[in-house]
């Protein structure tokens, strides 16, 4: 099994030339955030990622987590390298320096964050999901709760897990029913069942802060009677020790496809009476809590695409460079390595530029949000934030779906021995196959992006994208050179696919609604090529800027080059498929009922 | 886990309007092949696949095999289930009635074979090697070999195995090493290590017939020095009792992605002085044998993709029909099941038309393939078996890249509940995965496809099919119904493609060999979109005809015209990016090397 080794330069030119970090350490909050200091970060961060995790990543597949009298024990090794994680402060890199984090932007961030899931997709669940829980108290605590937890929660000493799901209640949040009873000082007594709680219980860390949603006794049914509670592990004391062991309790371990050293756990609360749990913020409003969050989660799970789709493409393009088969088709060489054949140069292009592409997006959306935060302007601010959420459903849905698919190809190329789990190869397939599942199905990006992010402002944030992809075809354009002007034509005929299948949903939403939602999924995979062939057009424009200056590593860039053209080439075009299929609506099935599926 | 339900009524139809199995009783040694006989043999298949094999499926699954010093061991129950499978005559429902078999047409046997592989894909996999090597002692074997082995392959007392790949010489089987020395009785001592192979050892039956590709002493390099052996595990005296156990051992058993139950041995022969080994056939002419065989081989692992494909769309279709979440998005109603749902509606569509299409092509071509063998004309015999091997690298390919597509959205569907193994959904994903490489590579297929297929008759076969979906997309036309008329226009365009691609392909082949190979599988996959639409058209007209008469199941034949249409508008536009994809050719990376994948 090859090593993951972090692809420092290309997160650079992502940074640099597409998501606008140099830019960034002019705005107020930043002011640190300079490319020097952006070298250090990732070279550390690559080091521990490639020689701390990178190497438990295999055996946390074989032996997974343990479910014992004592609580969830993590696999050999798995304690002591998340102690080196956190005493490295890696935890708190993008988290405010109010509570003890750096406060750098997750332009950044999303860097060294890549480097983490690459190399261990199950250890970085951990710290994924503690963020989320620090970015909800700092949406919603109150100063006592975040003056006990948050300090403890940003330096990873305690982590955090975020309780939505009942076994009856998955997609459907209105169906919760754990219950909040009210104690007369002030804090709960928290009751109920939830499932799917990723890290719930482990052995890495003496806390653990859950944060859990519940109903209170008066609340309304429904989506708008759910509120959210923090219940710790343990309790503490005043001076900040650890007290009690409160009634949270995993109760089961789920016996999973992948990332099996991420406890997925069912966890039992109030079992024995009632567990101890703090309201936070006001009640009934948890749901809305949860969303404030999500756009960041949905961005991480996207990125774990990006990540994962990296690590299978260097694992297959090292397997093909050692493999010997057969004759070269074109010079004659007999007993070549496999990456001199045709086919599977196609298939390591494939996952290249389908993963730089991915990555930009999901690099490029992670500025926007650093903009819609720090840019002086409130206006500015805003137009930031609608275009980040625009693109949030496009960066999760596409980037998972890339990862499932560019995983598969690294499978292929080994032929046989992908299919033999020592090599690891199909270790990345299966972690991969949860991340178009968790924080929202594809088919809920699509809903999302839909009647959401699309029909919220009546597409006027969508017609900024077109005009901003229009503009960058232009530019190709009027390069007046012929490898951009062959990407320039192919994008220019994806983004009116896009426009026109746009005005078909318009022009549908009110009177065949149920073609634009059986349209939903197919619309979203075709905003994920544009928005993708986008982001290689302008890798290839900054590319070839380079290139006429003589500047830098030239062979750099012209593979750079060479890979948005390939992206244009092999994935543009099936924009025009999807297109057709979106306006096809429901026509075929349209009145059918349930005979349909019987014959 | 929902149990199989053998889909009787779906293979009828095929079988009967597409596959033109009610013709072939009128055929030489066909005559018992009735449509009664057919009705009865599905009914006991299907007993047979549900009731013995299917509930074993995910045992198999969780215990695997186990290497002991006595030799492979099945996992419990299945030694039993052998017993029955062999005792009910399934074995040999095709092989030569000479040799104890039932001679019944390929387009029967391909259903029950269909069933077996949906109940437990595993379990099918021994037959189905059993069945090759049946093929090739049939094609090569002398008499006295025949004599001897033969009646027992076909009822399958003794199993079969396929004996090629070596750690070095996978897909280039030029490479391989395996050496025979002449004995002087006549017979050869064979040395050798051979990998992946299939039901290598195992405790089901009392003997196995290994098939053997090795070189003799002076045999010429490369593929034109390869023989063909047959190595028994155990030596068979001159009354057909079982002798000296033969140098020929499993040393080691892979830890595979899925297919657990089916042993995937590491063979050592000869490390004890020689395994005994019988020359088949001429010398150095193995890999041609091995190649008559092929086809059936390939066909049968297209098929494993509608079967797997088949399973775990029922699989789906009942958790939505029981799973409760969310409110109806047309009607309001509270708290529906799933399969209510436009998106869950839509994925459940495109895996029942996915698994149609697969499944007509596949039956189709094991018509031509009966009609190859059974026509009293050599002339049409011959463009039988021309159309059937064109059609074989396209049913392989299609096939199963459909099987893992279909099986992944099997998980999907499930939501959180298919990454958890309990449920049975990502089993089937796992099995999956294997098929799209043994037995050539989607990739060998590709270039099967261009370079034997299309090739060498200049494109004449090609022609042909061309026609005939030509033909089809006149008749939907001339029907005058506008829900005809709508997949008309589709499959009309996407045949257009294809001749387009077809057309650029020739142009390219002399001057642009690495464009050409490039475009290889693209060009595959289009193809494949083509003859699976061009399937499901026929399938539509020949619905519309019972439908107009007003005869028959009509909710079914709804059901088929619905699902044709669903083909047509969601998978039929691929072809436009295919062929757009074809012609781009490799102009994005021609003349780049190795650093185009460092960067």
């Amino acid at each position: 099994m090859s090593d993951y080794r972090a692809p420092i330069k290309d997160m650079r030119f992502v940074m640099d030339e597409i998501a606008g970090f140099n830019e960034l350490s002019s705005l107020p909050g930043f002011e640190e955030a300079t490319p020097d200091l952006a070298d250090a970060i990732l070279e550390e961060a690559a080091k521990f990622a490639c020689e701390v995790i990178g190497p438990l990543n295999r055996i946390g597949d074989q032996q997974g987590c343990q479910l014992t009298p004592a609580g969830v024990t993590t696999p050999p090794g798995w304690k002591e390298a998340y102690a080196q994680y956190r005493e490295a402060g890696w935890n708190g890199i993008t988290l405010p320096a109010e509570f003890g984090g750096q406060g750098l932007p997750n332009t950044l961030g999303i860097a060294a964050k890549e480097m983490l899931c690459s190399a261990n997709m199950s250890f970085s669940l951990g710290p994924l999901l503690t963020t989320g829980a620090v970015e909800a108290l700092l949406t919603c605590a109150s100063e006592e709760l975040k003056a006990v937890f948050l300090d403890k929660m940003v330096s990873g000493e305690w982590t955090g897990t975020m309780n939505l799901t009942e076994p009856h209640a998955g997609s459907d949040l209105a169906l919760i029913r754990s219950r909040a009873e009210p104690q007369a000082d002030g804090s709960y007594k928290v009751f109920g069942q939830k499932i799917f709680i990723t890290y719930g219980d482990h052995d890495m860390t003496e806390n653990i802060v859950h944060l859990v949603l519940a109903r209170l006794p008066d609340a309304p049914a429904g989506v708008k009677g759910i509120s959210m509670f923090l219940v710790p592990k343990f309790m503490v004391n005043g001076d900040g020790s650890l007290g009690a062991r409160n009634d949270a309790y995993c109760v089961s371990l789920e016996h999973k496809l992948g990332i099996h050293a991420s406890p997925t756990c069912v966890m039992a609360y109030g079992d024995n009476g009632g567990a101890v749990g703090y309201l936070l913020g006001e009640p009934n409003r948890g749901l809305e809590y949860m969303f404030i969050m999500m756009n960041e989660a949905r961005l991480g799970v996207g990125l774990q695409g990006v990540a994962i789709g990296e690590r299978a493409y260097q694992q297959a393009l090292g397997y093909a460079r050692e493999r010997k088969q057969g004759r070269d088709a074109l010079t004659g060489e007999a007993l070549v390595t496999i990456d001199k054949h045709p086919d599977i140069r196609r298939m390591l292009m494939l996952m290249k530029s389908r993963v730089e592409a991915a990555r930009a997006l999901t690099y490029y959306t992670s500025g926007l949000l650093d903009r819609a935060h720090h840019l002086a302007d409130a206006e500015a601010r805003k137009q930031a934030l609608w275009l980040a959420e625009f693109m949030i459903p496009i960066v999760k849905g596409g980037g998972t779906e890339m990862g499932i698919e560019v995983t598969s190809l690294g499978i292929q190329i080994y032929g046989g021995m992908g299919f033999i789990e020592e090599t690891g190869a199909a270790q990345h397939w299966r972690d991969s196959r949860i991340t178009t599942i968790y924080e929202g199905t594809t088919g809920i990006q699509a809903n999302d992006l839909l009647f959401r992010k699309l029909m919220r402002d009546q597409g006027a944030t969508a017609k900024i994208v077109f005009g901003e992809v229009y503009a960058t075809v232009k530019a190709l354009t009027a390069s007046g050179k012929p490898e951009l002007a062959a990407i320039a034509q192919k994008l220019g005929v994806a983004l009116k696919m896009w426009t026109d299948a746009t005005e078909w949903l318009a022009a549908n939403a009110k009177t065949g609604l149920g073609g634009v939602l059986t349209a939903a999924v197919p619309y979203l995979n075709l905003a994920v090529v544009v928005c993708n062939g986008w982001m290689m057009a302008k890798a290839a424009l900054a590319a070839v800027a380079h290139l006429d200056k003589g500047e830098g590593d030239l062979p750099f860039y012209r593979a750079k080059l060479a890979s948005a053209r390939f992206y244009a080439d092999q994935m543009l075009p099936q924009a025009i498929a999807c297109a057709e299929t979106v306006k096809a609506g429901d026509a075929a099935i349209a009145g059918l009922g349930s005979e349909l599926f019987d014959a």
